[in-house]
């Protein structure tokens, strides 16, 4: 959910000259992502539009007038070698982002006060750069999408009641499946049984390389989506297997270097059966709650078939 | 090398009342503490003691008045979780510790143009906290020295012609023999030919539990001291067969969490003939020229062998 009243960042990329947007991450818990929307929330909400965002939004134009921005490309690619998978795990990502914005906002003439509730807020949010990093992997995925012939998924997305995707070649047209219902780890009080069936954008990360796909980068993310280390090394490999090219930049350390698993092939997933695999935070069933856990899941195969079907109409077997 | 002019941290373990210290770390390269002292050493060193030190210690005072100075051990902790070592790779150490930092120097009302320069020494430092780590480690090792009958070691150290120890129930007896040459990865000019024997207090980090001891906790380190990741997690598991402890608090998400290799035993490594192996730092064996790369190195058997001997005559067999 983003509103008119919600500020955004904008994400260049500067070599095909694509543009996306993502607003301020809230946190985990009860946020309205996740579908809560109490006192609490809105008054958090509030405060992100009128201190965080002008906060930030100094600074940010401080880097823009130093340095055209921040690269936060070369974010995601150092964090992926800090333990980060950059969808779940955002710890070191977040770090990183700290690193790089605190002389923008001593620039800027921020407020000490200021300076430190937003601090604070960063510091106790290591998610707090997720929805950068989603907008990176838009702004990433965006070049590839609308290639004539192509077969590589550019959308995997979840509404919570449906999974849905894109393939490159064959335009904005949505192929869905109801969404499966992520197995997890849940906050205390809560448990499987309280999960909703898969949310959100997020998976726009697994779409460009990261993510679910290079979980073998960041072995500490299964204590908070479950599964075992082996699981998490096993999936990366496993994702090799569906995925057209093994990334140029975004490297995992423990698979010698490797590049991350990138761009689903929709023929590979045909051959294999083996389905894109990614690690999601669980919204609970009823409305209002909010995030209630976090874990993995699996996009349905009949996503993946439809998509060959209509790739084979479009383009003759 | 550490001079009556030259800033220290002061480092507490506020269980066991130990103290410890550590100077500031210059950076890598063209080093006081590798041998280098021309004058661009000396301006530096100039510049750390005039404006990096007054800085540091304007913020670090505000730490200390907030909630009694920064927690460096939980620093390390998560660090072990980010992909560092902590001897060769403080990459995330480094980060997190900037996270802390920022809002003391913010409170501190240091000058915009000191911020700037300090902030811009550490993010261009990833070594920058090697030196609070090492009195980390020094601060959490004493409270195992001088342990009558204890046969953990407590010192592992070289100085460039030899290499020593110190072991708990026996006091502060060095055991020394000739310091080993570290294999290496070389600076851009420089080869195997140029490496001095191995010298400096770092390897504390190792007699601590972490460091080259961690190794499969940091992949990305073999990049820097060379090797495989293979075998970067080999050296690990390799030093679990002479220490006496899994570390409780730090721990590597990569072997399940267990608790990194603490403690060598002398009487473990005269039972598997395994001696510890650190990375480390490589000099140049010219003095003036200074760091010239990174790499491993094994601590002689003979140490330990005497050491063995020395605690049987002092306990009987």
């Amino acid at each position: 959910i983003v509103s008119a009243n919600m500020p955004v960042y904008i994400i260049e990329d500067k070599k095909f000259g694509m543009r996306a947007f993502g607003n301020y991450n809230e946190g985990i818990g009860k946020v309205l992502r996740y579908g809560a929307y109490d006192k609490e929330v809105l008054s958090r909400l509030k405060w992100m539009r009128d201190e965080l965002y002008p906060t930030m939004k100094a600074a940010l134009d401080e880097a823009r007038k130093d340095k055209g921005g921040i690269n936060f490309k070369a974010i995601i690619q150092q964090a992926l070698h800090m333990g980060d998978e950059c969808h779940n795990r955002y710890v070191a990502a977040t770090s990183k982002f700290m690193n790089e914005i605190a002389p923008y906002l001593v620039k800027a003439d921020v407020s000490k006060d200021a300076f430190n509730r937003v601090w604070d807020f960063m510091k106790n949010n290591n998610f707090f750069t997720l929805n950068i990093g989603m907008a990176s992997a838009k702004a990433m995925t965006l070049a590839a999408h609308n290639i004539k012939y192509s077969t590589i998924v550019t959308v995997l997305t979840r509404n919570g009641t449906d999974a849905g995707i894109w393939v490159s070649g064959l335009g904005n047209r949505w192929f869905t499946a109801p969404s499966p219902v992520p197995k997890g780890v849940f906050f205390p009080g809560f448990t499987q049984d309280d999960a909703n069936p898969d949310l959100g954008d997020s998976s726009i990360t697994e779409t460009a390389g990261f993510g679910g796909f290079a979980m073998a980068a960041a072995p500490a993310v299964v204590s908070w989506v479950g599964g075992s280390v082996e699981f998490a090394v096993e999936n990366t490999k496993n994702m090799y297997n569906i995925t057209y090219a093994k990334h140029k930049y975004f490297t995992i350390p423990y698979l010698s270097f490797q590049g991350t698993p990138t761009g689903v092939d929709i023929r590979l997933v045909l051959k294999t059966g083996i389905t894109p695999t990614i690690n999601t935070g669980i919204a609970h069933k009823k409305a209002g709650v909010g995030q209630v856990g976090a874990g993995i899941v699996k996009f349905p195969f009949e996503l993946f078939k439809d998509a060959f079907k209509a790739y084979v109409e479009t383009y003759g077997a």
